[in-house]
């Protein structure tokens, strides 16, 4: 089967692309001393968790206990859930996963721990847990590296747990300040008899350049496997790294330089990137993106020489591929223009 | 059950607003003599088209043919697709479909007239085919009344072809400019021997107000079943006609004004509304949710008085209700606060 074979709008994976992008990684990882521990968020395929411990990764991450509960029925067993788990039901799933796999968890106040604590009281098989940092990105994690020592004794004192070090999604291209965080706060742990045995940073715009994290023991990449236009337009690599993209038929022409295609929306996302536009055409680089409703794709032509007919099929690099691929019932596998298989997407939807 | 006892996050339907949300559409249309065709797309889910035409609506919309054959497969069978439906797979499932249920379908160009042309050759048993007109809103149609007349001759010229009138989606708010359009094409197409059996209009911000569209004979709105902010701040009723929600869990208060929770793009969509934030919060009407990331919600709670604790739980409206029902496995039908069922969304990620 070829792509040309397919129904619209669908979503095509090219594999040669995954492959380059993961070694890439790997490669700047094992060159660079640290651990691999690539977020399945992106994909949600265990296929590719399995490509990427293949590879040298030493487990997974994942966003969302339900991705998990999906990648440790897919046989992988080296889980860290980058996620402050609340609430009896998700502590009772945390420890039925937690009796089959190696599985990691991460806690950025004392209501978290105290939920871990009173779940988790086996000396002999403790939850290991990592304290969450806010080195500047604004969501979660304690807020100075006094606290994360406080978080980390409270973990320390629970018999059923077991401190297992510091995590942040640190903010875009700000990796000295992050490391100035992370190097205070394992100094305050080291002297408080803490040791961090992980530091774990994350986020593929920095994941070439990881190595400046210096505290980092251990990095966290999820969009790099598939790129998408944000990454290119924050500086990790290029168009050509974009493995994913969306084909898409031109179900109008309404005007002599808008063409209409039939991706929306409800398969692109609305999410923005910094450069205009809701995707980057590739027939069509001149093309702008210019509106999305939910099932329409509306595309400003005026710059583009050759424009394209009713009929015409064309693909679209998507501004942020993570959720295009939460949006996705199923993925086509291509080795240049051959579909070589079409996969339902694992852990889609996976979200409590 | 309870919605306490739902592990989140989760998308709650309020079986009472739907009812009434449905019903006074209803109402409106059989006062002012209009026919209403609902859009499926905002709760994709065959129980309530089955409601909306028990209520009285003539038959459903759908925006994809594959929301059509879902709807069919439930027992729907009289669905417009007001979409293009291009190429020979689209082709060959309308034909199928066509067997089945009494469908029709919208052109706006040669194209697409051509492609249903060739396909739908028997004068017995014609597909119907609506002229899609651009009132305004700079997605799809023909671009003038002249040209609505040449393309409803093209069709009503193929003998496996029936032209059944008009159909746009007029831009917002600019009803009199809508009507004015569409009465000149009547004219035209009545001057050709050619009256429009139907013309169509659609969309919630005016749904209340469609009888201002004199011309219009059917009427097609599809997210006043659920309503959102984003409708809200249009001028669709208010939040208390909101019936979707999404329930909730602070997973995080890393400083005294934020609090996190664990429904992020991936649950409410990044869809902006004409109002600040990615939702509003019931039980905090001051906060603002400042940021979405793919599994978190950062809320600014600078302006509440009383603030949430880790583990409490609350309730989202969110932007835009049709995309994030699109992102959801199940929602989950309530009665007050009883779990009456939970159900799978029909036609989910249909979007081919």
């Amino acid at each position: 089967m070829r792509t040309a074979d397919l129904d619209t709008p669908a979503v095509l994976v090219d594999l040669d692309r995954v492959e380059r992008n993961l070694r890439r990684a790997q490669d700047y990882a094992d060159r660079h001393g640290i651990r691999l521990r690539p977020h399945i968020k992106t994909h949600k395929l265990v296929r590719f968790a399995r490509r990427q411990l293949r590879l040298g990764a030493v487990g997974i991450t994942c966003q969302k206990l339900g991705e998990a509960e999906c990648m440790a029925g897919g046989g992988i067993d080296d889980i860290l859930v980058t996620y402050d788990l609340v609430g009896p039901i998700k502590l009772r799933r945390l420890a039925a996963l937690h009796e089959r796999v190696r599985i990691a968890v991460v806690a950025d106040g004392e209501a978290v721990v105290e939920g871990y604590a009173t779940t988790f009281r086996d000396p002999g098989r403790p939850l290991e847990v990592l304290v969450e940092c806010d080195t500047g990105a604004g969501r979660c994690g304690v807020q100075t590296p006094a606290e994360a020592v406080a978080l980390a004794r409270r973990i320390a004192a629970a018999p059923g747990l077991r401190f297992g070090g510091l995590m942040t999604f640190q903010p875009r291209a700000r990796r000295r300040e992050t490391d100035a965080w992370l190097a205070e706060a394992r100094e305050r742990l080291e002297a408080a008899g803490l040791p961090p045995a992980t530091v774990s940073a994350g986020g593929t715009p920095d994941l070439l350049r990881a190595a400046e994290i210096t505290t980092a023991t251990e990095y966290r990449p999820g969009t790099y496997i598939y790129s998408d236009r944000m990454q290119v337009a924050w500086g990790h690599g290029s168009l050509e790294d974009c493995a994913l993209t969306v084909l898409a038929t031109v179900v109008s022409r309404p005007t002599a330089t808008r063409a209409v295609l039939d991706a929306g929306s409800k398969v692109l996302a609305a999410d923005t990137a910094p450069v205009p536009g809701h995707g980057h055409v590739l027939e069509y680089p001149e093309a702008v993106i210019t509106a999305l409703s939910e099932e329409h794709a509306v595309v400003d032509l005026a710059a583009c020489e050759r424009r394209p007919a009713v009929g015409d099929r064309v693909r679209v690099i998507p501004n942020h591929v993570c959720v295009v691929v939460n949006l996705a019932d199923r993925v086509h596998l291509l080795r240049g223009d051959r579909v070589e298989e079409t996969v339902p997407v694992d852990a889609r939807g996976r979200v409590t």
